[in-house]
C-alpha cells in the first residue's frame, strides 16, 4: 500500500467515525510523522494479510475495521515532540505495538463481555468464533510484544508487561462490577484508566523515551496520554447519550451486563442511589423508554453537567503537561489532538 | 508453604496423576534440584493466592488442579546437567514460566474447545466463567513474560515469543481441523509439537541456557524436550483407549468437535479412510457402541501398533540427545523422566 493511499484510508476512517479534529489534525501533522503514520498503517496490512487461518482472519477484523489510530499517532507526535524531524529507530514498531494492543483488547473484550457489535461492525467472535477471537488477540499480543522487544529499549519490555497487567486488573475489576448499579466514580476511573487511558499514556511516554526524552519529560507526556485518554472516554461516554432513546436504552443494558455504567450515569447513581434501580424496575429491558428516563436522570441529576467539566479538567490538565516540551510543530499538534478529541460531539 | 510440604504436594500430585514413574524419579532427583522445585511450588502458591477476583481464581484453580510440573522439572535438570550443583540465577524463574506458560494454554483451550473437564475437576470456564478464563490465562501469560524478562538472558524473550506463537498456530491448525476425520499423520504432529512438545523443548533449553550452556548443548537438551514433549502426548493417547468403552466414546466425539483426533485414530483412518466415518454413521454419538467399535478399529487397522512403535522411535531419539552430555546424576534423571513418561500405563 502507498503512503498515500494509506493516508487517504486514515482520513477516511477518521471521517465515518465523526473525529474531524483528527481528520484536520492528521493534515496538520509533520511530514516525517505523516510519513511514519503511513507506514505503520501498510505495516498493519501485511500484518493481517499474512497468516492464514481463523485467528488470523479475526485479528484482521478488527484491524481493517478502522481504529482511529489514535494511539500510534500520540506515540509518532511524542517523538517529534521531543527530537524533531530525526527518525528513532524502533518507534514505528513501538506505535504499531500501541494499536496491537488495542486491537488485541478488543478481540479479547468481545469474548469477555458476550459484545455483538463493534465499530458498527458484527463483533469477530459473531463471524469467526470465541475461539477465533482468544487466537487473534493472543496473534496480536505476542506480535505487539516482539516489536518492543526489538527496540531493545532498557525497561521498555517490563513496562510494556506492567501495561498488560493493569488493563486485566481493570477488565478483573469490570467483570466483578456486572450487573451493579452502584459502581463508584472512584472504580469507574480505575476501570477507565486501566482500560483506555494506561494505552494512551504508554503510547506517548514510549515514543518520547524511543526519541531520547529524560524521564521526567517522558512521564510528561505519558500523563498527557493519560488525561487525554480519560477526557477521550468521557466524551464516548457523552456521546452515547444523544443518540436515539432506543439505542440509549440498550446500551445501558449492555453496560450493566458488562459492568461499565457510562460516568454520567455513575454521578446520577451516586446522587441518587434509587432512581435508576426504580427505572429499570418499572421499564425493564424496553429499549426506548428505559432510553428516553435514564437520558433524563442522566442530565436532572446533574451528570451530564459533571460528565463535561470533568472533560475540561482532564483536558486542562493535559494540556498542561504539554507546557515544560519546548514549542514545536508537533507540540501544537498534540495540544490540537487533545482538544479536538475533547469536543467530539460538542 | 514449606519445601517438605511443597514436595509433599508434588509426590502426592504425580501419584494421583498415575505418574508413578514421575513420582519415584523426584526421590531421585538431585537434592539442588529438589529444593529448587519446592520453591517454584511455593511461588506458585503465593502468585495464585495474591491477586484477587475472577481471573486470578481462574489461574489459581488450573494451578492448584496441580499439573506434573514436568515442564519446571525439565528446565531445572537440563541446568543441573549443564552446572551440577551451581544455582543459576533466573533459573527458577523460567522454570516457573514454564508451568505458566502452560497453565495459560489450559485456560485459553477451554474457551477454545468449551472444554468442561480438565485434570479430573471441571474446566475453570465452567465454574468462573469464560472471561474470567480468557482473563485468568492473560495474568498467567503476562507473570511469565515477566519471569523471563527478568532473566535478561540474550535472546530469551525473542524465543519465549517465538514459542508463544508456534503455540498460537498449532491452535489455529487444530481449529481448521475441527469435525475433520481425515486429519494427515504431518498435521497431527505440527499440531502436538506446537501445542505440547514445544514448551517442553523451550523448557529444557532455555534452562540449559541460564546454566552458561553452549548453543549446541542447549539446543541438543531442547530436541530432547522436543521428542519426550511428542513421546508423552502419543502415551496420553494410549491411554485414552484403555479406558471404559462409554468414556473412549465419550472423548473420540470431543476429540471430532475439537479438532484432536488421536495417533491411533489418525494412522487407523490413513489406512482405512471410510472406516471411521461409518461407524460414526452406524453409531451416531452413542458413547460405549462408538467406543468399544473405535477401540477395535485402532487396534485391527495397526494403529496402537503403529503408535507404540512411534513412542519407542521418540524415547530413543530423546536419549539420543543425551549422549553429547557428560555424565551427571542430572543426565541420569533426564534419561530416566524420558523412559519412564513414555511407559506411563504400559
Amino acid at each position: 500500500m502507498s503512503q498515500a493511499v494509506a493516508q487517504e484510508s486514515l482520513l477516511r476512517v477518521a471521517e465515518a467515525h465523526r473525529v474531524p479534529g483528527v481528520a484536520e489534525g492528521l493534515a496538520l501533522l509533520p511530514p516525517a510523522v505523516r510519513a511514519q503514520l503511513a507506514e505503520i498503517e501498510a505495516e498493519i496490512q501485511t500484518l493481517a494479510d499474512r497468516p492464514r487461518g481463523l485467528a488470523a482472519a479475526s485479528a484482521r477484523h478488527v484491524l481493517e475495521a478502522g481504529g482511529k489510530r489514535v494511539r500510534p499517532i500520540l506515540s509518532l507526535l511524542a517523538a517529534e515532540a521531543c527530537r524533531p524531524g530525526r527518525r528513532c529507530p524502533g518507534l514505528v514498531g513501538v506505535a504499531q505495538a500501541a494499536e496491537l494492543i488495542h486491537a488485541a483488547s478488543l478481540l479479547h473484550d468481545d469474548v469477555i463481555d458476550l459484545g455483538e457489535w463493534r465499530r458498527g461492525r458484527p463483533a469477530a467472535r459473531l463471524i469467526y468464533g470465541n475461539a477465533a477471537s482468544v487466537l487473534g488477540g493472543n496473534l496480536l499480543l505476542v506480535q505487539a510484544l516482539h516489536l518492543v522487544a526489538l527496540t531493545r529499549l532498557d525497561g521498555l519490555m517490563e513496562e510494556t508487561l506492567e501495561l498488560l497487567r493493569r488493563m486485566i486488573a481493570a477488565e478483573s475489576l469490570q467483570l466483578a462490577s456486572r450487573g451493579r448499579l452502584s459502581l463508584k466514580e472512584s472504580e469507574y476511573f480505575e476501570i477507565v484508566v486501566g482500560k483506555t487511558a494506561s494505552v494512551f499514556a504508554w503510547s506517548a511516554e514510549s515514543g518520547a523515551r524511543l526519541a531520547g526524552a529524560s524521564r521526567e519529560v517522558a512521564a510528561a507526556l505519558g500523563r498527557f496520554g493519560q488525561e487525554v485518554g480519560v477526557a477521550f472516554q468521557l466524551v464516548d461516554d457523552l456521546l452515547d447519550l444523544v443518540r436515539e432513546p432506543e439505542e440509549i436504552g440498550k446500551s445501558v443494558w449492555q453496560d450493566l451486563q458488562t459492568g461499565t455504567l457510562t460516568h454520567p450515569l455513575v454521578h446520577a447513581a451516586q446522587r441518587s442511589p434509587d432512581r435508576l434501580a426504580a427505572i429499570l424496575a418499572e421499564t425493564g429491558e424496553s429499549g426506548s423508554r428505559l432510553g428516553s428516563a435514564v437520558r433524563d436522570l442522566a442530565r436532572e441529576t446533574g451528570g451530564v453537567d459533571a460528565t463535561r467539566a470533568e472533560i475540561r479538567r482532564r483536558t486542562r490538565a493535559a494540556l498542561g503537561e504539554l507546557e515544560g516540551l519546548p514549542r514545536t510543530a508537533a507540540r501544537d499538534v498534540l495540544a490540537l489532538l487533545a482538544e479536538q478529541l475533547s469536543s467530539r460531539g460538542a
